[in-house]
């Protein structure tokens, strides 16, 4: 077999075998085939697209190439949750000890924030005490017994995808379906899950700025991930505007109280139940999508969820009243009121650039070295379509720094005030096969 | 400038500027830009192609990335002739001292042969004592004198055409229209040519196979060559059958002789008149094709051409006296006749094969490194069209040595002779602008 031939097939339209794709993967992670070709593979990969099968065996490939984690040691079906990435995505907080008082195992592998998102380990640890640097042991036994852990991304897992994901990177072939599609699950896959969820997200602050992409996108990752065993749904959902209202670690771990409460936002507490669906059903703790969301409903009705969340914290180090006592949380020294500079209703709120905003605050990383600082952030006072009359709060900046100007000149200058009341349809598209 | 953005912009469809195509070749001959970037582009250009100003800019790139050859102490318009490579390709030997001998300047920068297509070096060498390590000032001189001369290359010519073609010939994109043309065209222009005529090949002994590519590629080649200010105009012609009967070094210097007097193969001589006529019109030795081919047959028959080539091996230490006893050009030991294993017209005879089968002789190289025997080849005396009978002779093998079933055997599987008699058409289009 000789990769410049694989290439010429993907080139004139042909589909690469099961064998074809994995004297690729395989010799491309050892170092056998060199770069050149693969980014030529690639971008004919780009104008080509790969077929259903092609992509089921391109994902498989690459969750080959190095370690799996083993959660077999675990009861029941091992649901996990992904999001494409957006601002102020609290869900995981949520859906975590949510799912889990259904009696679904959530045994979550996470990682930490880069760039205008956060990361899910970041949040939790603006939890005094908690820890994920636990071993496989650990993780196994606290789901077991309380069905819900964190554990931090360890092993050797997707090096194919990795030096991939570095190559696509320059090469101008990052925008390509079928290997953004076969990235992420094969990430979901070494990871141990037996079913998943995705939150594919779409709008300004997503890196799907386009509904239709996004849609392209979700039906190729659950077609893999039914293709090779793993029963997969998918949500589109909307990230025109920043989910929820808060932006920051210790302001989302608050946020996500609120919500378990059944005291959140909106839109975060909608999301949650749709994504928590999902996840109840494919766990086995529901028949149908409507069954689950009343029984998720009735967990945080009568606190249960919030009582898991707490045993969640506690189980790995953290202060768990914090729960009952937010104050517990990081605070910033300085909270300063962003005000309108007109009347109106608000018409957009660029997630992106207020996702950079909240950055500039410390609350995120702009290279992986970087510290952040848990307590700053934003928590928005007006959402798309709410009404504002000059100098009402739209926003509260949460920082450590006195001046704050430029991340106020964001702020407000990237909401947009006007004399039409949209509204954001959050949930686009549910989908389910 | 990134070259990520310049691969994206292709990518999406994208002309590139000048200055992108000038940075992208400039880095890549100096080796800033990697080769994983340079196929990833390369595979972009494959599937969306280059505009006319595109295939321009990058050609002249290519020409400034090395050495430039100055024939400008030769007077006259220096009309160079490429032939994309076929099989029993005698022409260059015929056209060099036919065109000079109508007063038009032939300075030729030659290689060798590889494959199953020969080397206009190679064949020259076969005429005892012929050196092409001749000094600029010598070939200046030698083609201000006599019109005509020949010299082996040298210089660092076109470095960033010698690394795209290594690159893209791992990589899936050599069959590229703009690729291919621009390749070509490079190398022509650092050679010093003022004007350019083209024989693009189409058929089973060519690179391009079918017509339609051929006919794009000399379009694109001819465009480029007329944006750039240098005079082109292109044949397509056929290499469905080898080119002439000889094909072998001495054996096809015999044959340039035979054309020269006038007694050549009907298809070779027709080929050279309408190269000639190109290269006599580009030249400025006769305004329109037909005055150009009178002309050129006039010098044939008072044996002014013959007396040309003549003087032109002469002037580079050849003995001259070939021309007049081609006994003394090298002989093979051993002549061995061909016979028809049946009765019919010879239908097809595969032009790369038959190639293959003289290479297989001897008189071809597999690697750079391999010596060749100028004496050996085949003869074809039977061609396409022609009315055999069982046992007639339908080549002669020269060798030096004695078994050559294994020649007898590939001669006689590639001639096709069935009951149609099939015409080919040699010349299929003439491409003035």
């Amino acid at each position: 077999m000789r990769m410049v031939d694989i290439i010429a097939k993907k080139r004139d339209g042909g589909e690469l075998s099961k064998e074809e794709i994995d004297y690729f993967i395989t010799g491309y992670t050892e170092g056998d085939i060199p770069d050149y070709q693969v980014s030529s593979l690639l971008m004919a990969i780009f104008f080509n697209d790969m077929t259903e099968e092609e992509r089921a065996n391109l994902t498989m490939a690459m969750v080959k190439s190095g370690d799996e984690i083993d959660l077999s040691a675990i009861e029941g079906v091992k649901v996990d949750k992904h999001s494409t990435g957006g601002v102020g995505d609290t869900t995981t907080l949520v859906l975590a000890p949510l799912v889990a008082a259904l009696d679904v195992p959530v045994a979550k592998m996470s990682g930490r924030g880069l760039g205008h998102t956060g990361g899910t380990i970041d949040k939790l640890e603006a939890v005094e005490g908690f820890h994920v640097e636990i071993s496989e042991q650990e993780f196994t036994d606290l789901v077991n017994q309380n069905k819900v852990a964190v554990i931090g991304q360890s092993g050797n897992l997707t090096p194919a995808d990795k030096k991939l994901y570095a190559l696509r990177d320059v090469t101008a072939t990052v925008n390509s379906i079928p290997l953004i599609a076969s990235s992420i699950m094969s990430k979901k896959i070494a990871a141990g899950a037996d079913a998943i969820v995705l939150d594919v997200k779409t709008g300004d602050g997503a890196f799907m700025k386009n509904e239709e992409d996004a849609i392209a996108l979700a039906k190729a990752m659950v077609a893999i991930g039914n293709n090779v065993g793993r029963n997969t749904m998918a949500i589109i959902s909307s990230m025109a505007e920043p989910l929820g209202r808060a932006i920051g670690n210790a302001l989302e771990v608050k946020e996500a109280i609120d919500t378990l409460k059944g005291e959140g936002p909106e839109d975060l507490t909608a999301l949650c139940l749709e994504l928590g669906a999902q996840m109840a059903v494919l766990g086995g703790a529901a028949e149908t999508l409507d069954d689950a969301k009343e029984k998720l409903q009735a967990v945080i009705d009568d606190g249960r969820a919030l009582e898991k969340f707490k045993s969640f914290l506690k189980n790995q180090g953290g202060d768990s009243s914090v729960v009952d006592d937010v104050s517990r949380l990081p605070q910033a020294e300085y909270q300063f009121e962003v005000k309108a500079d007109k009347s109106g209703y608000v018409e957009e709120i660029a997630a992106e650039e207020i996702g950079i905003a909240s950055a500039m605050l410390g609350a995120g990383r702009q290279t992986k070295e970087d510290e952040i600082d848990l307590a700053v952030g934003l928590v928005l006072q007006k959402k798309v379509g709410d009404r504002v009359e000059e100098g009402d709060t739209i926003a509260v900046i949460h920082s450590n720094k006195e001046d704050v100007r430029d991340v106020e000149q964001k702020i407000v200058g990237n909401y947009k005030i006007g004399e039409t009341q949209n509204r954001i349809e959050l949930i686009k598209q549910v989908i389910t096969e």
